[in-house]
């Protein structure tokens, strides 16, 4: 139609897990290209993600940091809560749909991997059938913290089951004993209960802790020897599999 | 001592899943200051990592391919298997440890993360306790595969189980029944067995087939309308969680 606006690109874009350097190429590439970039933060506080890509967007570029209505923890199942989560992804989905309307492409950042427990999928799930969309996949945490610790975390045949911290204790120990290998994401103050359910499952003395991976202040240590309960919620919880690896423990070059 | 030479550092280098720009900034930097660039290839071929990397290298690097003596599928309970893998591991090493000793940087290539079923690991678990050794991670082929699909593959508190198609139906059937979301690794001949542990686990509708995700040549679709059982060894089945997402599986952005 003549005089019709082309729509803007949605484009998720991977940040990786918090080293600047693990930025993929394409992701900077679509940041150097973007005319808006979206981030999700907290209300006073801009998150990781977007101090990773700092040097990488184009002079002039629109920020438009989406911030979260709520910054504590509250309890997620409360029906207040979720209204206004849901009202807030609806409104963060209008904000970027009115730019993709205006023509301007969109990068939407998204710490470790866009559609792997990423923020970005909320508006993902609104604006992908309506809009031209691409997601750029990222490192992912995870990958950020079995790299930092060099435990290789699964081989061969090896099962892998990627568990959120946030799960009932019985229910943890039961998935823990049924897999080669585990990743723990959302620690935080469920941390006396992972160390509980690793214990009941045999796998305590395996297990690695590591925070803010790949990050300039993270801190890592194995989870039997950590002193004390505090852990940031978006610590991980790391216990390889290959167990029928060439060497002894301490041959796995582990940094531990 | 003086006259000692100083030893060398390994890198593992994740390349990515496929795509030359989703190599990341750290790897491209490895890439251009190590003397030699090592890689697992088959005996006729380059592999997709090499390829990847292709213009990164720096002027006169040394390139150093690993090529397994075998190339076709064989049981890999055989025992006479077994033994000519291992030694070609620790061959492979050797050759390495040899470039390191004489104070290069090594370069070994890994398709995808180097930790998360990767070759290099065999290389790390016997070199890493001996010289000066970094990771770099990199994006997952699962990563690849599923921001191909534009489906998300899990969400808040999913679980999220990572398997080999080489494991025995009814094992695969049970752990597919008991998990969110699910990725399956190493399909190639065992695509009849996947397609059938899907359908008794009821998850056969929400499966997505991809082969070399993320390269030129790639190709996808819903495993139920897939035709035929064809499928390279380096396929993925894909299952997304996140069951409880607004909209209904058509707005959900995928591809397909």
């Amino acid at each position: 139609m003549i005089g019709r606006a082309v729509s803007g690109r949605l484009i998720g874009v991977g940040t990786g897990p918090g080293d600047p350097e693990l930025l993929t190429l394409k992701a900077v590439r679509a940041l150097s290209q973007a005319d808006v970039v979206a981030h999700f933060a907290k209300r006073d506080a801009n998150g990781n993600a977007r101090a990773i890509v700092g040097g990488h967007m184009k002079p002039g570029v629109i920020e438009l940091p989406l911030r979260y209505p709520v910054t504590t923890e509250i309890d997620k199942d409360d029906d207040a809560y979720k209204a206004q989560i849901l009202a807030f992804y609806e409104e963060s989905a209008a904000s970027v749909a009115a730019h993709l309307e205006a023509g301007r492409t969109v990068a939407v950042l998204s710490e470790g991997d866009p559609l792997f427990y990423g923020s970005y999928m909320h508006l993902h799930v609104r604006l992908a059938h309506r809009f031209p969309t691409e997601v750029i996949p990222g490192v992912t945490a995870m990958s950020g913290c079995w790299s930092q610790t060099g435990e290789p975390i699964v081989q061969g045949d090896d099962v892998l089951t990627v568990l959120p911290g946030t799960m009932p204790e019985a229910e943890l120990t039961r998935r823990l004993r049924d897999t080669d290998a585990a990743v723990i994401m959302k620690v935080g103050r469920n941390l006396p209960k992972i160390r509980r359910a690793l214990a009941a499952a045999g796998k305590l003395g395996r297990a690695v802790y590591v925070e803010r991976g790949t990050m300039a202040n993270t801190a890592m240590a194995r989870l039997a020897e950590k002193a004390g309960d505090n852990a940031p919620y978006f610590s991980i919880v790391l216990v390889a599999g290959w167990l029928g690896r060439p060497g002894s423990a301490s041959a796995s070059g582990a940094v531990l």
